[in-house]
């Protein structure tokens, strides 16, 4: 019954739709063939008429903008009825959607192109407690009070134009939440300038990719807090769960929830580096099958090691392409990234941090994407082939407690970046809780992180997480077999194949195919994305990074 | 009798500027006691009273300005005499005069702190052809046409200020040159601003620190090309000669010339780190003494190494304090920087080039400023103590060709990153001339920019250093001791005590002593700076980074 009551409303509205923008465009065309400025028109007649165009002008602008801006075929006022409105249909947004759905949420979906509305709501909205909106009118008056809107749209400007397209329909005390990949110094600006309108402003950062999104996010909301009340209960119910905890508190101040989310995309551009490092070093140092490493990571994932990255990377490793070989090992070495990686190297810069590890990272994805030039040193210039003599399960051993220090150092560098900026933007943050919104949902996921929870439970004072008993123990005894691998694997480079297919694994970031691997399946030039676990959705994100 | 006219000058010019702030304060005072809007005056009257006071106040504030800014005591009109002028008398500044004097020029000195002039004047500038000026008006009456005006002051808003107290004063055609440390951005800006103006506009990069200034800098400039014809002369005689050839030519537009520098800088950081770690690997990894390191570097210094950081280092270890031991052992070691490496880091994740090194050495320094939370470290957290085996000579040729292997991959990166800045901003860049320019005068001129030239002079398109024959060759020669010595050092740290020593040597950036070194010489928590060759001056730099 609502789906009908949608589907009508939807073919209403995007006739209408059509309608008005025709009837515009008449207006508008008229007016633009209208002489704009006194220097056009040298005499005083031709000024005089300029004059009385001009009113004209403004009246049937002013039409113009209603007609274009109002949905009059729309029924006029609704009866709100739904919790929570999102705005934005691409991947992240209509999993959202079904995730609040799922919760007993009443959502309403609205999307700039109104097509897309008509389309959610036909196929993956359908039967569900989601209604959509052909504007934006509607989409304000479908909301119950405090109006709670998300965005999920293109960070930047789109962001800056959705809220002012909706201000002109909210009251004081409604809420605008930002969950798209925003830098956190536009956050700090929105927070301040909405809440000069009387509008709580919440920046969230928003980690786990489409399936995330679908089944339990780890949501990182800050800005405004008069606006956690009310959001609270939407947030921690969506958000993923760990020990039956949400992964979603309260960050803090204007940009933090943003800030935060910043730095676990940089954490998580080490832990992938870390990763496809180890990879290498087993695949060409120590010559392994991808089924041997893919087994190793199956092992890896049992102990200190157990995380998201290292699960998929072990599934990555074992996917195999039509012919029975590994798919990991045709694809283009040349790894893409979205800027947010980049944003925490350079904000440690700025704050003087050493915060070296994801500095190193977004090089090494800098230098990946140089492929020519790689290609071409390839022909110059030379490297001893690395051949591994010795007990290789010892050696595996060591790798995985150079994989697990590297990623101790990694963290306490991040959350150093963390307090550093908390002092240095005058933030009030919710130390304990940002390892706790990362235990589930997002990317960098992990047993360890639970380890990093308890270590600031324990002390939310803690200077440096090495401080911490429990890490400087990890450290002391990882120690030598890290300085082993560093010192041995001083002969290897940097491959980017494994990488491109962990992001398209969990962001459906596409990847490339090797020429010589091209085929029908996988055309050259052209970005791939492959469903590596037969779950979750076919949709390749367009304007979201996880 | 220059000299005496010169003294004259000064003393009427600083009287009468001493006067008129006297009698502007006084208007001025007055003034800020009247109400100055609407608001603070509810009633009729007081609002009336308001606008007569307002009127007055505008002609108080004329006089006032005029009073202020016009140094009416001094001779209104100067026959010009002088062929170049410049702003700013910290010890940079006064050293290019100098030689700009040395080389026959005649130069007008300035600074917004008149006393300095003076102090310049009767000691330094004595008896060469250098005359001050106490006013901006005085100052530009003094200068030849087209006026040549070089700034040496702080960069950011103190260049912006002077450019607009010289404005009113220019014509068409006169030359501004900011020789600051300006980011490149701003110089981009000030090209345009003062081209619209009909002013040329240089924005030059200086290197070289004290003793560079004042006997030959490397002197980088970029911006308004039709201004290099009428610097050229003065730039190439004051710049330091490299086989006979000028370290100076016009580099490209815009902000080109200061982009060069701060990647100059920027591989001056990555220098500085890498004999940073190959000093402490002999120190604490072969456990030599000051006195052999010193020699080591003597040699060094006779191959392909052959530069000024590897002399002044040699120089440093065989610095001895008064009790008879190095003095580089006393001093903390907690390295300072000033922005430029980091800017460089920072454009090079911005245009996504791998700038790893110069990355790596910035964030090194950011570390070793963390000097509380380091010894707080070290109190919980252990390493290994190196313990070397083998043969000690054949380990210090290793570490040599490990050096050379980095400075390649640093400056291949630094030249990698100028390449795509001037694709990225659109500039026309000279590009042969920019090793040329580092080949003496300035802190990184080494024999190795000799070959660096060679290799863009065989091939100005050259895509990476790299790929030329020489460097392709070097770089397989140097692979198997630089694979050892990393492989080796991968249990060994930072010193930046070292740092802080070239640092003062070059650039009289000082240093702190170790608490337990305190001394009356070498006061505790003090800035020091020690005249480590007996020679150049003992002014410790405030507004100047090399």
């Amino acid at each position: 019954m609502q789906q009908e009551h949608n589907l009508q409303t939807a073919r209403v509205g995007a006739f209408h739709d059509e309608f008005n923008e025709k009837k515009a465009k008449k207006h508008l065309g008229l007016i633009s063939r209208i002489p704009r400025d006194a220097a056009d028109c040298p005499n005083l007649l031709d000024m005089l008429f300029l004059q009385i165009i001009r009113l004209l002008t403004r009246a049937f602008a002013d039409d113009s903008a209603r007609l274009a801006g109002i949905n009059v075929g729309a029924p006029a006022h609704h009866v709100p009825s739904a919790d929570f409105g999102l705005i934005g249909l691409a991947v992240m947004g209509q999993n959202l959607i079904l995730n609040a759905a799922d919760h007993g949420f009443t959502v309403c979906a609205y999307n700039r192109t109104t097509s897309k509305v008509d389309r959610f709501l036909e196929n993956e909205a359908k039967g569900k407690s989601i209604v959509g909106a052909w504007s934006v009118e509607e989409f304000v008056s479908k909301l119950k009070r405090p109006r709670r809107i998300m965005l999920l749209v293109m960070a930047g400007k789109p962001v800056d134009q959705f809220i002012e397209s909706l201000l002109p329909h909210l009251e004081k005390g409604d809420i605008i939440i930002d969950g798209g990949n925003s830098h956190f110094p536009d956050s700090n600006r929105r927070t301040v300038y909405l809440a000069e309108k009387g509008i709580n402003f919440v920046g969230s950062g928003v980690s786990g990719g489409e399936e995330g999104a679908r089944y339990g996010p780890s949501l990182m909301p800050g800005g405004n807090e008069a606006a956690w009340p009310h959001i609270k209960d939407i947030f921690q119910s969506i958000a993923a769960k760990s020990d039956g905890e949400p992964c979603c508190d309260w960050v803090g101040d204007e940009g933090a929830g943003h800030y935060v989310k910043m730095v676990h995309n940089g954490i998580e551009y080490g832990d992938m580096q870390l990763i496809c490092e180890a990879y290498d070093i087993l695949k060409r140092g120590l010559g392994l099958s991808g089924k041997e490493i893919g087994d190793i990571f199956a092992k890896w994932n049992k102990g200190v090691l157990d995380s998201f990255l290292i699960e998929i990377t072990r599934d990555v490793l074992y996917y195999n392409d039509n012919d029975g070989t590994p798919l990991v090992e045709k694809i283009l070495d040349k790894a893409g990234q979205k800027g947010t990686g980049k944003w925490t190297a350079i904000n440690a810069l700025d704050l003087g941090m050493p915060v070296t590890l994801i500095g190193e990272s977004v090089f090494s994805r800098c230098l990946s994407a140089l492929k020519d030039e790689r290609t071409r040193a390839s022909t110059i210039l030379d490297g001893p082939s690395p051949k591994f003599e010795g007990d290789k399960d010892a050696f595996v051993a060591d790798l995985e407690q150079a994989l697990y220090a590297s990623k101790i150092i990694s963290y306490a560098q991040g959350f150093m970046l963390i307090q550093n900026a908390a002092k240095e933007y005058n933030w009030k943050l919710n130390k304990p809780s940002i390892a706790l919104m990362w235990r589930g949902g997002c990317i960098i996921r992990s047993v360890f992180l639970k380890d990093i929870t308890n270590a600031y439970r324990n002390n939310p004072d803690l200077e440096n997480l090495l401080f911490d008993d429990f890490f400087t123990k990890a450290i002391h005894k990882a120690q030598s077999g890290w300085r082993n691998v560093v010192s041995k694997a001083a002969l290897w480079d940097l491959p980017a194949n494994l990488l491109q297919a962990q992001r398209d694994y969990f962001g459906a970031h596409t990847f490339r195919i090797k020429p010589e691997h091209a085929s029908e399946t996988y055309p050259e030039g052209k970005d791939i994305h492959v469903n590596w676990t037969g779950r979750g959705g076919d949709v390749s994100a367009s304007t979201y990074v996880a």
